[in-house]
């Protein structure tokens, strides 16, 4: 192994094969500080050729690779085990903005560019990159294609899948594909971006991508809404869309238990409905053309929607720092369950036909299983995407609650199949989700991916024991 | 062989495997009629079981499977060779609507309806299924998404892929993959759907998909526009973004060849302006809101290119007859064409902001080898897809001019893979394209498709000598 880091050191430099446990240690860790695991060392090359050549030293070697961008995941995919045999690859040095093409709306990156990086560089020429997420300013574009990340804005711009036209990767057998393509439309052969992009570098390491680019819209429209259930809510949403349509950018279900926990533990944001309600939705609205127009499509819609009696009340915010309070509202759901305690998260999608009676119906099986435990649910409604939460009894002692993890994640996991929805809807599987993806996907398809995964990693060197 | 086709007359029914040269004749004939394969027999099953079981002998016995769905392909990809070895196994019994899921926006049907049918069935539940193509009679939605098919709805709605939320498929193993998943968000392991999808039958057999459904738009504004140059017809093409955003549905490119071939052989078609130009677009909008607003945006619009001097002339349609006009010019330039003779064809894509570049330079080059020979240049501009076509010199004998197909498409698909092109932007490759694309893709990207191939199709039994 010396003769190895040796050789990695000739290739990227010394300081750039990290060794010291104190150096490697954020590489170790996962974002939530749940797991922490071991690695040979940490590689930090600065170019595609470099990684390339990485790549072939650990074939030589057969030492196993963990690629890593920003390692914000959330199921330990971006991080090695505890044997302390794999190299943590770390794509944070491949930073660079390629070009940015305004005619063909596109923008060709590094896979290590941070996400908030992109978004500014497209702000800068008057542009959108819509992918945005809590950690964007943390996560990078490659670990956002290599797990498909999803966001607040997926219901309008789709998942990063969606934003991406092109891809430069080198292969686990150390070669270069460049498949670099700023095109809307090439149909000569195999997909092979679609299946690198969700592969959470098990198939090979993403080092560039061309993006898509959007114009940037010119106001936005917000409102809060409160409702007594979640089978309004997908009304709500079908009125909205048919309302709305391509200007209806964001639809998030909030649960009257999560914005009670914001509001435990983050007094600082303001009440927005004196009274509480079973459900609320924040609902927003991007206007190409001006702030009145978007307001007032805005308010056409929430009058429909008091008429058909889907809504109990609404409030349009009537400035940004109103905007703002709301999304802060849903963005510290998270935040607020973590300050009440430990709690058992669950990150599901579901036709959006069948989520109420799904809510329903895993409600009350945990309800049954464990008398009193609070659900907090909320997420991208639009998109049929679930944070289903479940947060202990008030008083119960947390750590008995969650030797109960299994058989709360068996009971939503169960109801989630039954209902023909997915148990991981934007965070991938890494090891946290292993055993389960054996029990809920088909052996066919396990086969496939198998098949895929030995035929395109015939030395089992890129990212071993993740997703299979 | 008998005992081949005896197994499968019993599995599918005797009436079901068509022996006769005369039954078998549309089967084995290409959509323009260029090229005739043969087959050891037809096979017609009406299930996604019954394709398994044939799938199944056919790995028994080694005989090759061609898999058809309409039979409307440009690349020979779904018509067997001439070996007379394969078995054809057409869709068309596959025809049933499965499901239609209003609240989630999916409809699920057979792969063997026809495109027209599902289009059918949105609009009955007033909703849009949009992709759209000059062949949507005949086609079906599993040949449109074994070839990833464009068509004129891109620019909004995406290819055939972007619309398809899940598929079935009988494996090349003979195995059924269940993946009728009706999910905007799945991350659970390789995506498997976007492999099969632009496979051109090569990986497996597609039985059944779910599609994605929009909201139907209330009405449409539709413009024809003369401009002087391809430089500005892609200004005017941002400037549409910018005004129209997602209400810009279509933005095609006629030059002017293409439209005095429309005019000379299709006179029953309306001219639009007196004057002759260089170049034409004919631009779709599409409201959610009444026919006022499209008229009204569409005027600021033209309004506003007219400012900036990027277009000479513009006329609004007026009615849907005047709107349908524009269309028919439109649609019949490949007719057009062929009355004038034989030509040859191109189907390429190219980013966006070098099409004026590569219009000039490839037209340039041809103009050089080939003096007087005229370009018929048209189609979707909006996601850089052109048809690039060249005709004889006026009075040039087809048949010599035919004989330098192969000199014309070197300098052409050249020319495109120069400017970061693609040779095949919504054809696919089938047989026809496969030389070229030895010649233009990256001996790693070459490699990577045999490597999913093989591992894929162990048997070598699907579609085998398509694309690779």
């Amino acid at each position: 192994m010396q003769n190895f880091l040796n050789l990695c050191k000739s290739t990227i430099g010394e300081e750039n094969v990290l060794l010291d446990a104190q150096q490697q240690a954020p590489y170790l860790q996962d974002w939530r500080q749940r797991e922490v695991g071991k690695a040979l060392a940490i590689l930090r090359p600065a170019s595609t050729e470099q990684v390339a050549k990485l790549v072939q030293l650990c074939i030589d070697y057969a030492v196993p690779i963990v690629p890593q961008g920003g390692n914000t995941g959330l199921v330990f995919g971006s991080i090695p085990d505890h044997s302390g045999k794999a190299v943590v690859i770390s794509l944070q040095r491949l930073n660079k903005i390629r070009q940015i093409d305004v005619a063909n709306n596109t923008i060709t990156v590094d896979a290590g560019c941070l996400l908030q990086n992109i978004q500014a560089e497209a702000e800068q020429v008057d542009m959108l990159f819509p992918l945005s997420l809590a950690s964007e300013g943390s996560c990078s574009i490659g670990g956002n294609l290599s797990t498909n990340a999803g966001g607040t804005a997926v219901l309008r711009y789709g998942n990063a899948r969606e934003l991406c036209l092109g891809l430069e990767v080198v292969t686990a057998n150390a070669e270069i594909w460049n498949g670099l393509r700023g095109l809307r439309k090439d149909n000569t052969g195999y997909d092979l971006r679609d299946l690198f992009i969700g592969a959470e570098g098990t198939l090979g390491i993403i080092t560039g991508v061309v993006l898509k680019l959007f114009p940037k819209p010119r106001s936005y429209g917000t409102a809060f809404i409160s409702l007594t259930s979640i089978g309004h809510a997908v009304k709500l949403l079908t009125l909205a869309k048919q309302h709305c349509h391509a200007n209806l950018t964001g639809f998030e279900l909030i649960n009257s238990v999560s914005l009670e926990l914001v509001h435990q533990h983050f007094p600082q944001y303001q009440r927005i409905f004196q009274h509480t309600s079973q459900f609320y939705v924040l609902l927003e609205l991007s206007s190409y053309e001006s702030e009145e127009k978007a307001y007032q499509q805005l308010e056409q819609l929430i009058t429909a929607a008091f008429e058909a009696e889907f809504i109990t009340d609404a409030v349009i915010a009537n400035s940004i720092a109103q905007a703002k309070n709301c999304w802060a509202l849903r963005e510290s759901i998270s935040s607020a369950q973590a300050k009440e305690g430990k709690n058992i998260k669950h990150d599901i999608s579901l036709p959006i036909s069948v989520v109420a009676d799904f809510v329903d119906d895993a409600g009350q099986c945990l309800e049954q299983a464990f008398p009193g435990c609070r659900m907090v649910t909320f997420g991208h409604l639009g998109d049929g995407n679930l944070h289903f939460n479940v947060s202990p009894p008030i008083g119960d002692v947390h750590e008995f609650f969650l030797t109960h993890q299994a058989q709360i994640n068996r009971i939503v996991h169960d109801k989630t199949h039954q209902y023909g929805g997915s148990i991981s809807a934007e965070h991938g599987i890494g090891t946290l989700k292993k055993e389960e993806l054996t029990r809920y996907k088909s052996s066919v398809e396990l086969q496939l991916m198998h098949t895929i995964k030995r035929a395109m990693d015939p030395h089992n060197i890129m990212n071993p024991g993740k997703i299979l």
